[in-house]
């Protein structure tokens, strides 16, 4: 069944206001009057609702809805701006494997040099990704998006973090394979869990001083190396094969 | 230090004779006298080479690198033809997470008809992406593409293996989530391991069954709904975490 993500309140009858999730809805899906549709509000409990009047695209909210398919964790990637539309893929990926937030920032290796104007652009159409791939994957939540235009500002958000990872190569190198798998098992459910990767040409030094200081783990993601969009894939299926199929 | 790998056998001195292989080193990395590679045979060895002679072309080989980034068990995974160009991504990533072989075949519900011809140059296209990604990865083996005209051609294959997975939607979402964890419990290292994932339209009720009569275990890959491109990616991380991170 169809899965929308809406603002406002559980309430009936329901007025869903946003333009292209009503496009979506009567256009593109051509939805009928007692057409079923999954409904979800900020709380992220999914509602069934059915379409009361496609004039006034107006629906009834007939049950909640048990299904929750978060990771007990919550795990927010960092990733230093990448090249292309590196970002876009990275966001839908993301999405897709449980993120509960995907956020990028300048590192001191980025290769791209974003402005504040073509940062908010860039944050709205990632946002725009993310969406459609938190109702394609039946997400509860909506990852947030947010792209840093400064590194200084994403360092202030450190210290609301439980643990912070670095996903670091040299790591990696030194044959630190253990880490990660260590400290996921030193976690609990409703952890919230930062992993910072670098971009393409990978953390400098000054910034592995710099996230170290925050409380940064430096961490190896495996043997192999990793493309920078790669690799926070690895670090969130690792954390869902860890909590969800393995179990705590 | 650029890694190629490279046909024949180790011998000193030794003269390359890939073209692809020769333009990228002597045209793209203008190698010259003296300058270092790795270079890596089928015995999938790391070896240390210096280039003796640019004209020439030939390399003398230094001595064999104990690096070694394969994972402890062999990875096939075998996906139903997905639509558009996601065979290309989907290779170049599971080159980078380790898979041992990259395998396509046509599902029940692939959209896509390629035929005989059409499926020669599209697998030369992607052994070229394996290629370039294992490479970039400085993987010691080259990983196998493989795409089969016929879905029985890779029934065939199904005996070869140790453990079979086929990732299957409808177990993530009647609960089933700890199978896989379970079976890699089991596993030993050398394991040869198949993992089978369906195209965007999933596998059929008539495929379950075949595969299932083959020794395929369902398994669930996590509570959310990933696309058939992702479900790889997620199902290679999760052996590399349990069986490089977690240890077995």
């Amino acid at each position: 069944m169809q899965q929308y993500f809406v603002k406002g309140r559980p309430e009936n009858p329901l007025t869903i206001k946003d333009k292209d999730t009503l496009k979506h809805m009567f256009q593109v899906m051509r939805l009928k009057a007692d057409d079923k549709v999954t409904l979800v509000f900020d709380d992220g409990i999914k509602r069934l609702a059915r379409v009361l009047n496609v004039d006034s695209q107006t629906f009834e909210i007939l049950q909640g809805l048990e299904d929750n398919v978060e990771l007990p964790v919550s795990v927010t990637i960092a990733s230093g701006f990448p090249k292309g539309d590196k970002l876009d893929w990275l966001t839908q990926k993301a999405t897709e494997l449980g993120a509960d937030a995907i956020w990028a920032f300048p590192a001191d290796w980025s290769v791209v040099k974003w402005d504040g104007k073509k940062l908010a652009k860039k944050e709205d159409k990632l946002a725009k990704i993310a969406l459609g791939a938190a109702q394609q994957s039946k997400r509860n939540r909506l990852p947030q998006v947010k792209l840093f235009e400064k590194k200084k500002d994403l360092l202030k958000q450190l210290p609301d973090f439980d643990k912070i990872f670095l996903a670091y190569e040299e790591s990696a190198k030194a044959g630190e394979l253990s880490t990660l798998a260590s400290s996921l098992r030193q976690s609990q459910s409703g952890d919230k869990l930062l992993f910072i990767f670098g971009p393409e040409g990978g953390i400098s030094p000054q910034e592995l001083a710099e996230f170290e200081k925050s409380g940064a783990i430096p961490v190896g993601l495996g043997p192999r190396i990793m493309r920078a969009e790669t690799a926070p894939l690895y670090a969130l299926s690792a954390v869902s094969f860890y909590t969800e199929l393995l179990k705590f």
